[in-house]
């Protein structure tokens, strides 16, 4: 019974790099509508957010199939449970990404990003969809240390974070809608960023089985 | 085994009480915070949003435990997940509240509220504080109605979340930060009520058995 446990397990994790790759496209495909003005980027992005969340939901069945016929040993359980934990990160990766879809949608076709944020904004989308890459990765081959190199990127977008900030809250001549729309943007990068860290220390636990230490 | 297993779940569901309750004083905390402009307050809610971090994990550990030293049959082993994730939502609450908190305290001793959209403000910390304890409640009671009364409840919110950013969008003559103050705290009053309609709707499972239909 624990040797089709961990099939079982391994062909999920097989699902996961699926969705972790989706939610990958999907940021890519935010940044892209954000920042060239592309809708059918975006609308691309919302579906592939209602895919994700009908995989998480997917994983989630077959993982209580799983426990209610097997009875795992207590590792095992812990593993479906990391499993249910990474699916469910990379389901509100693809929210978010289709939350910055969304903005840019309202906003069409004026853009959304004033010229003075743009390359802030750019190298956030582009941390965000490393991220995702390397979360896909790390649960393709079973990294064990994605958690930190996940890490160390997000203290870059956590920099890139504050200088939006400070940007918003110095000398802003954009006005209050471009404010909003950029701080929000920037809180969907860095959420999504938060997600991909925990689902990389996530992916460690379910390679080494050991659980993450923070 | 499942008597003992359903005793030890409703043991877990008087720690749940006990949470929804601490997430609800947390987003009274914080409106008042915000609203009066006391800084104690917002100290409070930060320490909350930290124990409710510390109790779900207690109950995640808990209900590990409960699932690998007892072979729950599938409708079980199911109430055991729904607890999870109800566990999952209040701490999100609470964290949530420590973010309104937070914004509250880099404002201080100005106020991060322009008078303008004060009323919209006051009246979403009360629907979240409302939903809070019909949270609390429903768990308590085992009240399988919750559900649809938070999603009328939820409905109220949505609609004074539009009515912001049509303050923000509209002629807003207070300048950028606090533009971007009053989005950001009128998002995580939104998505507050978000979680609790979520906890709601798993609360219903908790007491019937019956999944959640949306």
């Amino acid at each position: 019974v624990r040797a089709l446990f961990r099939e079982q397990l391994d062909a999920l994790r097989g699902l996961l790099v699926v969705m972790a790759a989706s939610a990958t496209s999907a940021i890519r495909w935010a940044s892209d509508a954000l920042m060239e003005g592309d809708p059918a980027a975006a609308q691309r992005v919302l579906v592939t957010a209602a895919e994700l969340d009908r995989e998480r939901q997917q994983v989630e069945e077959t993982i209580r199939d799983m426990l209610v016929r097997q009875q795992p040993v207590a590792s095992d359980l812990r593993l479906a449970l990391a499993g249910l934990h990474v699916a469910g990160d990379i389901e509100r990766m693809g929210a978010l990404a289709g939350h910055i879809a969304k903005i840019m949608l309202l906003r069409h076709p004026v853009g959304a990003i004033p010229a003075a944020v743009e390359d802030i904004m750019r190298r956030m989308g582009e941390i965000a969809e490393e991220l995702g890459w390397k979360v896909a990765r790390a649960l393709e081959v079973g990294d064990q240390d994605a958690g930190e190199q996940l890490d160390r990127d997000d203290d870059e977008m956590d920099a890139l974070h504050r200088n939006l900030f400070e940007a918003l809250f110095g000398d802003w001549p954009f006005g209050a809608q471009a404010a909003v729309d950029v701080a929000l943007v920037g809180r969907f990068y860095e959420r999504y960023a938060d997600h991909a860290v925990n689902a990389g220390r996530q992916v460690a636990y379910l390679v080494t089985g050991e659980p993450p230490t923070r």
